[in-house]
């Protein structure tokens, strides 16, 4: 089967297409057949080298496809089932578990840039019936990793308030569930295009961090008290205004950090304000069926910014560089947009 | 000024127009001109004695009111705000006081059928701005419990499944409140029409208790892993069906018991189920003042059946007992709609 | 192997023994001899034809065994190994599975009276180096349950107050487990012998309760503003004074029911004092674990009765019903007080 | 009255000794005749005018008292009543206050550097009838900081493991709040003997962070998952390693910053382990009356190092800089180590 992998170095030019053998499920194993991707910051810097990682790797974490085989005792699915692999391997519920490295999807454990994954039935969940295989190739990492800032940790009631922070795949899913949830959004933004089609996909506001570095103050004036969530995805250059817009007893989801890791905030005001900055990875699996029941009822569709062929799947990688997209950039596999 | 009381027996042919002199706001307090008022389940039960109550007792816990005059060291409020009373005085967040008998509205406190009525600053919320006298006085009690017994306890997230039972007050706030929150709402009622007008609010499903009497099962044959939250109000008689209808693991919020306080349930089912049964009584002025927040962004407006003015405040009562309102009857004590 | 089974109907003479071959261990699991067991009041239902399950059936759910094969793939455990079976199979973390028959140990799955088990490795828990088997063997769904309904359902910090009904298996654990947290502990039983010998364990204050039937109101002398959480096993009979017994806002955590299951106290009360009663379902691995974890830094030791040889399980499972025990019943396959 | 205060300017050689009127108790008020007082750093911080808060000022936040008048209507306390008064005024319980600067004794409210304090009577609490007077002193600002970061945030169960900095007054009341709750301590100190009076006050281990720079990675050896909640009173220089102790899931609970504000540590390290990082802002009276009677039931004591009298206050200040003290530094306005 066809397979891009990186082999014995890293970078987005060592990216080398291969051929491997199709992989036969074990007791317990589904094989599918990838049928679409879609990529997040993560993939980018694994193809990069910055996190330390083992070669040969096959990079990228999320995809759609169907089943087209079984292994013994597999009882969740069946050929023909249209399923997800779960960014987390070998996390079904509750705690995250303790090991060190997290048997996580693009690295350490192989993507999904090949024709065919095998997993454990346990670590797969069905596709909303309403999504295309596109769509759902985007659902794994981002649209968990917002859903889980969101409501992974104490409710988010009607009324309260959230803000967003730029139009990134994670960011876009937190809007979008936010409003679902009958938050109010706050989104800031470089780009007001960006801004606008942000409202258009249901934001109450929107902030140019560019024309408005304090951005916190300005989402004071919008929320007096502060907001009850952040969904942060910045974190150096970002952190320092989330502080300043979260309410007293607020929480600030930490899910990435585009901005760089090196905190630069000061940690007298987490007391102060008595904030919560909790670790978002991403999520078990039964917080991503969670928000498939969620998606499914509200006939929700996530954003596509573009989708390139399989073949194109470096180009796919490159055009994410340039964070010119809004919503997600897509792979398909199958030549077309999907099944549906 | 002019109040409605039961002075010296109970039973609604026992309501006594008197004539009392309004009170005068001490430190901390706010005097409070009502201008609507709104009955409850509780209301008709406190007239008819069937609570040991003292007399003389001004019935009736909800109201919207303008101030007219505050005490010293009043910062919250001030002259020609419109306010509501929290139906549990003194209870501003967190815990329930851990007193006996708890200081609410209508009984052991006195009630709004009369001019003025007059509370600590911390007893009282302001009114969200786009709603009416008349649609604020329906809040106190009604509102505030369908609030918590979704939101008290627990997150309830996008796609989550919900019970509700009827069309009354707490049942037409549940169903609006749930919506809000992106819930898929089954509606129970014995009424076909009800069950229409419930739809057109948003309820996904409608069951007609009456010709399903194990109507727990038509809810599974919806939400075949059961229900995440059923907002109890029939106590015996529907508690039964309610434990069907839940899924494991889930939340009966326990708000009222129309049907009788005399438990007819199997106890082995709730562990068996591992069902969480929470006793809701009504809720701290923090969860009122949040969900006003949530009532102003989404500029929800609560379902009146009617309203007659303060002078027929019996016949409001004696209405109220024939169940066939749907929202909420109103008491106006100014003649109009409201002020809006 | 030896085993002790219900093969075609129902109740205590109707016990088999019957020879078996022992388990294989398939991919991902484990085979176990079993060393020690305990009873359980569930086994005793089950056994006497209580509860709707198919025949044959091995009954009793609690054991701990020595792993003597492993299948393919099994990383948790190898040869050797001290290990006791989850009472709920295929619940490791998180909520309780959806399903309408939860696969229990001793029904519907079958149970440890044999001399071999086999289970799946994410089915089973490493035993607390400092216990015995036997020891070990009344920890699975006594002790599992008496942590959940502690811990399971928000916190209990040190200073609560709690309630233990009686001094059987789950009662005696939870008491042991509450004074380890730091909590204030009540019991009541129906023995003046058994009360001191809880007092010897570690428990506050003892209540006779045949003495003092109207007990709630005893627990609130000692506890004005009520308890915050009732361990309840009674049921019907002992509900209606839990519910006194608790303070306004506390949680009753509803384990068994010796009483009976048809429920005779006032729901009213429920709402009326925002009372949280919760369904204990045993619990999932993980607080399985967590349990272990405590027990071995407390190095907390299990409160034996006796312990019957194996091939006297009928007359172990007779004397439960007696209920003249103190502590757990336990049954040793290995001819001594276990390993240690 | 004689009081201690910052009149012009900040700086401990600013201290002035002035005579005041003892204020009178207006409604709802207390008056309290304060009988001793324990400093923390944040009060060497106030006086050093490290803070930005207006002059003149009374220091120091924390004292005992015996109510010597109460205004009109109050109900909680009487004359003779030993008391204290909390640290954020006017946070009773729930949600701390959205206000930007909350009302906190000691600044910008005037502290307890005076012979008598007033305050509504919502803002004190009862002393522990064990307690002398000094050792109560200890309590509203360091011990309730210490119960929230350890109960304020989800639960801790026995068994758990928890990391504590230090042996300052937060850090050695969180050692004893957490031995109560049955879970594994951990202390780091950068003495021996300190460590060797932590492990006489139950500590189960230490490590000297001077010698173990890397002590996150000694923290991990003694509990291989890493520790469920770490008390972190340092800061810059800390919270790296305390990020390395801590387990995948576990939480920091962050109380100081003795080390300096600005963070120096890792971002990616929150979501990857998928940590929890809790500003704690001392806490509500609702939590110092929980902890009360905890300290109630166990009959815990403070750890005081030493007491000064009231007119040996900065020497006491002074003192206190040094950071040689083990336990509280305490002032003693009555001549004796307290009335009892």
């Amino acid at each position: 089967m066809k397979t891009l992998a990186l082999v014995d170095s890293f970078g987005i030019d060592a990216l080398r297409w291969i051929e491997r053998d199709p992989p036969r499920p074990g007791p317990g194993e589904v094989l599918v057949r990838i049928t679409a991707a879609s990529i997040n910051y993560r993939d980018r810097d694994i193809v990069a080298g910055k996190r330390a990682l083992r070669l040969p790797l096959i990079p990228v974490s999320d995809a759609c496809g169907i089943v087209t085989a079984v292994g013994a005792g597999v009882a969740r699915f069946a050929a023909g089932d249209r399923v997800m692999p779960c960014f987390v391997q070998g996390w079904a519920d509750g705690r995250i578990p303790p090991v060190e490295s997290l048997p996580t999807l693009g690295g350490p454990l192989d993507g999904v840039l090949t024709e065919y994954g095998c997993w454990p039935e346990a670590g797969l969940v069905g596709v909303p019936p309403h999504l295309s295989d596109i769509e759902a190739a985007t659902l794994p990492c981002a649209a968990v990793s917002a859903w889980n800032a969101l409501f992974g940790e104490g409710a988010l009631r009607p009324g309260d308030a959230v803000v967003v922070q730029g139009t990134g795949g994670v960011s876009l899913f937190a809007l979008q569930f936010a409003k679902l949830a009958g938050a109010r959004v706050i989104v800031i933004s470089s780009s007001a295009a960006k801004l606008e089609r942000a409202k258009a996909l249901g934001a109450d506001h929107g902030i140019d961090y560019v024309e408005r570095p304090e951005w916190g103050s300005d989402v004071r004036a919008l929320a007096p008290e502060g907001v009850d969530c952040v969904v942060e995805v910045g974190g150096r250059g970002t952190l320092k205004q989330s502080i300043v817009a979260a309410r007293n007893g607020g929480r600030i989801s930490f899910v990435g950090f585009l901005g760089g890791t090196a905190a630069d905030f000061d940690l007298g005001e987490l007391s102060r304000k008595a904030i919560r900055l909790t670790g978002i990875r991403v999520g078990h699996r039964a917080s991503f069926e969670a928000m498939c029941r969620a998606i499914d009822a509200a006939r929700l569709r996530p954003v596509i910014d573009s989708s390139f062929a399989f073949a194109d799947s470096i180009e796919a990688l490159r055009r994410f560089d340039t964070a010119s997209h809004f919503g997600k950039l897509c792979i398909d596999f199958v030549g077309s947009e999907g099944r549906k």
